[in-house]
């Protein structure tokens, strides 16, 4: 396709973004071409629009960034099979090299060489984005776009939900980002008797009551470890899924649950952190599960699975902006914490 | 406890039941005396009372039948600890020895020597049962007595539905007895995005729909295969929950499965019976579990976090007679199969 | 590469086969030309030398059949990115289209529309063939031609093995096929405790005992069920390997499992057969797996991992033959049973 | 029975132990009395004699302290039905309460009420010692005494090892004491390809390898986690075996895992220790499973099926004494780590 197209990007090693006019790329072999529908803004996001320690050591400028979007292919590259245009597609944002050991034996989701869309590659605050046809997920249920575009943390909610069963299962989760507020229904279609929650911003938790959440905790105000266990006759939870990555959330997480109890760990603590491993991992018997991404395309499957069944995680969303407009009123919004999850419209 | 009571027994080896008039037995070490509340009758007392091969073969007269069922403890054995009088219980209905190699390694409800309350030992169509304090489930959350008499077809419906995870999966269930009916509301509650069942009665079919079943379909109006297959985007049924124990059902059942998909078999086939084991089960990579009873107590434990998490079975129960004026009446009911659950009151 | 070559084909729909002098193929897209080093004779090849019903279904003529071999890549075609001309390979004989269901969550060996090599397109018993890039599995480790030419069969008894844990585990294996022979030392190798073997031939079962059959029973002279039954304390094998497909075989061998005991079924029954479901599957809590080919490639990584450690299936291989003048003579043995594994070297 | 004994015991609040003379005790309901045959000190026991802050909060003196042992069955108190006078037992050294969550759920090991022989409850370094019947293994294969006293380090091993399949899988092992040195034959015996081990005593190390070690490192020496990446085709590791309890052990050793390897977390740090948990667990997809005792009684049938199919553990016993005269050097070889294993015999 000729012609330029506006797009977000760090142009420079600093904070902030600029409204560039580039033009509009060729989908190379194995590739094609979608022109964005809706796109949505991940913590990762912020990270690279404050440019913080994390972006200056892994961002080469410049860079389109943005990865959580849907869009319509309008354009195949050579050697393309599977995808057509016209099809509706949201976007696997983790690329595999296809031939490592994890991608050979079904865990391409922690490719040895896996790359990250809006990060090593050009991403989608934008109005077209160029991406592998491996990645692209074709709808064939419907969808509303800003569900469509926000595959990526639900993904996420449903790989670390999924990481053991909850049929029957009392659940706590740390953290309400998106990601842990998806996780609130996930984990309720999933079997789990009851959902308790932990945040500190009382907006948030308002937000995972309307999910669904059965005790929504502050720790500032109570105690989650006491919540917890009066909650489930005294003997603790019976799941963690951690999306905090705060040291103090992890911690109480753990402590909450029972004795081999299970604990799906998403959320990154930006520092190693002290831990009883003693007291509360070894003697309590607890298994601690790392995860990353989601898996490809098994999460995405059970997220469909979901979706068509009825899951509805649209309170997540609370915010709608145009993507030109919008977007640096976004970010501040995401970096007050004041929100869920916001939507870019270019 | 003095005195005499009331019973329901099979008094010699022909179809029917007698009501007796006995002394109400006493605890004996490790024991505990019931005050029966409720009661219910399962397909196997049918068999008892029709007198069939299976009932000729095992059952030894003078027997009080019946096992399904809940009651008020008011006496117990020397050597009973953990059990108290006035204490509400449910009764797990396989008794187990305590130190085969299964017991011993969690595995008790398929002891090598099993015993079955009202088949192998006196049961509880009667006012008082005497029971193995191993055998008593103590309730400690709210549930009427009539949910608390059928915990042993609830339990199976339970055992049944977790021998695999049935989170954002699609489920078929064939035969809607009790059991199936039951398994509706179990695997809904344990994730299922969808419950498909089957069965040649529509009286049955009709209750299935009051518990939720999405598709209720009768192998004498449509192929079953093809109505799955339709349901699932053409993949078939992700688990199979076998209660009919009909070979028609078994092999329609096996059939509306995916590739790698995974059967739950409870339902007893009355004869060997042919399998197309290349076709219908290695070529399309099926995994088939045979279920037995209910795991002591893990099983007991999962119906317990469904209830207080808001199980609703109570559309099974149909009928509720007294067990003295009733109790030919509800026989004749199970017979014709116009019916879920019959329960009779002492 | 240019020239002919020469390959042993089936020409027509009829019995036998035929030397053949065709042009080399060549490498289309994502495809590879491998020079054959050594291939061997499968059970499958025999049916379509035989031309049974199967073949006669199956097979469109003129094929050149074959599909257990090594080489040495010769010619890549064009988007071949991994495969370099002079790799040694084997190769994995199911092709899967890469985006169905199952290909896209790890399970591309049950790929819906899987082709075999030698069955569906041109196979092995020839100088030179094509394959896609895909099937190729690259030798990273020192391995005897042979050994890399048998890779489809070992790879069928790792699959069958590791459907279910064998550690610390007794395990039968009925049927002493390749396969089955070869089971034995994964079995061990796996951490089988001890390994029973059935067949009715003493040549195989004297070829088991070579390679450690700690108890080799032939079903005409002696009782397997009774055998293994003494050998396990009463208590009957933990795990089945089933690797005959004989009705006879599967019923003993179900019936020589303990309680909650675990079956892989590779053997294909050439008809429906009888089971007594009820007896010997449902009230014995036994669970079976269909088992189908390889996984893609968890397999062959453990295969790989095994060989590595000094696993040693040499004794299996019992015959060696040119490719020319020795393949008819191949397929008698075969046909008479009086051998295990041959190797034809073209 | 009538008469007194001897016995080695921590009679006040302070380092040491004293031999003692006192009457034999005599079996409570359910409780057998046993003739100790011999006994092994295990580090708990050594924690006892130093009188480190552990025992100062944990032991009420008088106590006659020791767990690791075998003897005879010489009398059996009233109830108890299984164990009969003449049996040769080992003891499970954590008693259950029966009757919790765990108990009821086939988890009695991490029973919320259990108690510790020798540390709760008198023990074994006596000529008799009473026991729960519950807790006595009935030997019925043959068994050296020394095998049979060392079951419980045996069985922490056996439980470690198959917290997760090792089958064609590479393993580390952090710490070389006696359950470390168990888990080398255990592993391998479970099918381990390849088994390296760390410990910072080259004794220990020297012992490792006559156990099998196919690499034994001292970190003080070399890189562990270079040199397990060495040996595993730069992948690392597939699971590790935590038996040092120290904190670089365990960082180590989770940085030697391959992506979505396995840590089973047997070792008890003495302190909270700091955890990368980001880069070494969550990037990594590690999971970690904290592990107790042994299981009741699934852990001892695998140590039986083990100890039947030949597994050899002798060399981890490296010294043998008498429990009145050896008593104190064996104390004192422990303190040192200048020893496998001390058997003492009464």
């Amino acid at each position: 396709m000729q012609g330029t197209m506006r797009a977000m990007a760090k142009m420079s090693p600093s904070p902030g973004a600029e409204l560039i006019e580039v033009p509009i790329p060729r989908p190379g072999k194995g590739e094609v071409l979608i022109k964005v529908r809706a796109t949505a803004i991940c913590g990762t996001d912020v990270h690279i629009y404050e440019w913080d320690k994390w972006a200056q050591d892994r961002i080469r400028t410049p860079r389109i960034f943005g990865h959580e979007f849907c869009g319509d292919v309008v354009e195949v590259g050579p050697g393309v099979e599977r995808i057509k245009p016209g099809q509706f597609v949201s976007i696997e944002t983790h690329t595999a090299c296809g031939h490592c050991f994890f991608c050979q034996t079904g865990e391409a989701h922690i490719c040895a060489d896996a790359k990250i869309v809006g990060v090593d590659i050009d991403g989608c605050f934008a109005e077209y984005v160029v991406m592998p046809e491996f990645n692209c997920w074709i709808w064939d249920i419907d969808i509303p776009d800003e569900i469509a575009a926000i595959q990526d943390p639900l993904g996420n909610a449903v790989h670390t939900a999924f990481a053991t069963s909850l049929s029957a299962k009392t659940v706590l989760i740390t953290g309400m980002g998106p990601i842990g507020l998806c996780a609130i229904k996930v984990a309720k279609a999933a079997g789990a008797t009851a959902v308790f929650v932990t945040d500190v911003s009382d907006y948030r938790l308002d937000l995972a009551r309307k999910l669904g959440a059965d005790l929504a905790i502050n720790p500032k105000v109570e105690d989650p470890v006491a919540a917890v266990r009066a909650a489930t006759d005294g003997l603790g939870a019976d799941v963690l899924l951690e999306m905090a990555g705060n040291p103090a959330a992890i911690t109480q997480g753990l402590r909450s649950l029972r004795k081999a109890g299970f604990a799906s760990l998403l959320g990154i603590p930006s520092a190693p952190m002290e831990i009883d491993l003693a007291k509360d991992v070894i003697f309590r018997s607890l298994t601690l599960q790392g995860i990353n991404g989601r898996r490809m395309f098994d999460t995405w499957y059970k997220s469909r699975a979901l979706l068509k069944a009825g899951l509805d995680v649209s309170p997540v969303i609370t915010h709608k902006f145009s993507l030109w407009e919008g977007f640096h009123k976004g970010m501040e919004l995401m970096m007050a914490g004041k929100c869920g999850k916001v939507i870019l419209i270019p």
